[in-house]
């Protein structure tokens, strides 16, 4: 694929019906390239006219019949939407773009939908804003795109879908619908409600308090500014799936805080005779955090390959424009490759704190090339 | 203060002695700029040799009489040694650097230590390395340090570790050691125990569900790869402002448990005649959300100001060395300060998605540079 070319030859896909011209079913026509053989549709005539405008495809006037539909509605309506779908269309392939799989599929099953033309999908992208005039062609370039077959789904279809993945530039993934909510749970899910939990105690922190706060706090908690009530619906909908999860990380929780009550009752000394020794208690407490480095190893690195750990040079920037392009300049021409990258400030302070992550093996070479370019790397 | 050249002039500072010369201890006495006037000492001879070696100061041969002694030791011995050295040294100042200060002030009363020349503090700085050689004069630059004054500290003495602090390029903040403690538990204790529980439950996923990881469970576990050893001494030591934070997130976790519970018996059915409907279970979902972008909003902006929030831009990187310089010396072109910056690889792609956060009154103004310049803004 040539990044300067998103979206490949449409042949394959024939008549492509969306209903739903939000964000993503926006996006999904301008990635598509438009024209007559994209077919919009949507309850919201402003949202269609839109869609329209930006060159997302045409009105669908019912004149052509789709090969394929593309069900990009809110995820409390996806179901019902995409049984009208597969009713409607008797020959099309209907997929949708909902973040919790298995519920459609049971909603499905339960109205007697006719589940070999159906194959869910979940393209994972997505920008702060929404809407069709938010859509952009690139969105999906180089995301992750799940496809769920159920038993049942004709392997042709299930191709078919994968073949429109693959046009709109996202890289395809196959599993089954209870994997991927069980997956989604577990990388998205969950780390939602962990950051909302962490973030809702700053609510009553004094001034002082929070102006002590580093990137740590600041990583934990930066998708704590997600949609309340968007996510109210994902939630609701995978509640199997995160519930059995947010279980084995409360028994954790409760582990962690039955050893700071008993350290604590050792430090006060306690009342009991003799003094009670919190036994194993820092041994709780260090076998969560090395049970953490060991998930955190988990984490795919670079390019979906083997997990690398990189060497972190911290260089101090002047925070001023153009000391980024200088910074990077002068990396580029010491001829190395930047990983990660992370800007920090320093709080009061005209000072950035640029974190740059290389492969281990040029640690050396950067730090050297940026001190003998005058950098102040600490 | 000039970036050029950390650390002010030392004259106000007398004689300081370090105790401890590990990667803090031997960066205090880079920063003061080593010399004669800054005396070394720890308990072992090869990191002593190496801090006197990288230029630190000189080791303390017992012929000068210290006005400042900084205590670098480990969190667990800190207090024990703090006290020698008000003993040992009865007209000096005593300060110390361990991250957690009720405890050290507790246990110095109940050794009966002079706490009128006792005044604490935590520079809220690090690097993943540690010892003597990791040191960097440079360490402290724009950082906060907390100084923890007890009811009987000496005012003068005070003042006499604020301007170590402000010699050492740090930001002084003053606040009582019960107040610290609370304030490290919120931003600091608590964050590393939710991104290590979240982490933890990666252990066991299947390869093709952690494949699925985005910005979102990095960013939340990012500090999840932090030592064992060093965070179980962390916390133990401030057990009771952890354990009162975590209790609350636990009645909020339980509350979030509760609620997806309700939901998943009113998808399944359940038993009940008239079916049970999950009241409220989505307005709660909904306020945990909510209370999280609240608390996420506390957290200060750049330079420690008003919480501000950025509009994101985030374009397309081809993998290459030199990609990263050309899109700074394109905003740098266009007179943009960037506020933050991260750049995330695509799973399986050579594509890189840079994220730069600008002021939003320029965000459209980026957007054209970067169009303009041939990147694909996505």
């Amino acid at each position: 694929m040539s990044l300067g070319e998103p979206g490949a030859p449409r042949e394959d896909l024939g008549t492509v019906r969306i209903v739903g011209t939000g964000l993503l079913g926006t996006s999904i026509g301008l990635a598509l390239g438009g024209g007559a053989k994209v077919l919009l549709d949507d309850p919201s005539p402003t949202a269609l006219a839109l869609a329209r405008d930006v060159g997302a495809g045409v009105v669908d006037d019912g004149g052509a019949s789709p090969d394929l539909v593309v069900v990009a509605a809110p995820p409390d309506v996806t179901a019902r939407v995409v049984a009208e779908q597969l009713h409607a269309h008797p020959h099309a392939t209907v997929t949708d773009v909902a973040s919790v799989k298995l519920g459609v599929v049971e909603q499905l099953a339960s109205r007697g939908a006719d589940l070999k033309r159906y194959v869910g999908g979940h393209p994972m992208a997505g920008r702060e804003r929404s809407g069709p005039v938010a859509s952009r062609a690139d969105l999906f370039l180089g995301r992750p795109w799940v496809i769920c077959p159920t038993r049942v789904s004709d392997p042709e279809r299930v191709a078919q879908v994968r073949r429109l993945a693959a046009a709109l530039g996202a890289s395809p993934v196959t599993m089954p619908p209870e994997e991927h909510d069980a997956a989604v749970a577990l990388v998205s899910h969950v780390p939602q409600v962990a950051a909302s939990l962490v973030a809702a105690r700053l609510i009553r922190a004094s001034d002082p308090a929070v102006s002590l706060a580093g990137q740590g706090v600041r990583d934990v908690t930066r998708i704590a500014g997600s949609d309340p009530t968007l996510w109210a619906q994902i939630l609701a909908a995978n509640s199997g799936p995160v519930r059995d999860v947010l279980r084995e990380l409360r028994d954790d929780l409760d582990d962690v805080i039955e050893a700071l009550a008993a350290l604590g009752e050792e430090a006060s000394g306690g009342h009991a005779w003799p003094p009670r020794e919190a036994v194993g208690a820092r041994g709780t407490l260090a076998r969560l955090v090395a049970a953490g480095n060991d998930g955190r190893e988990r984490i795919p690195g670079k390019h979906g390959g083997t997990p690398t750990s990189y060497a972190v040079v911290t260089a101090l920037l002047p925070d001023e424009p153009g000391q980024l392009a200088r910074l990077f300049h002068d990396i580029g021409e010491a001829g190395i490759n930047v990983e990660e990258f992370s800007l920090e400030h320093a709080p009061g302070m005209p000072v950035g704190l640029a974190e740059v992550s290389v492969l281990t093996a040029v640690r050396g070479a950067l730090e050297e090339a940026l001190v003998t370019r005058g950098w102040h790397v600490v």
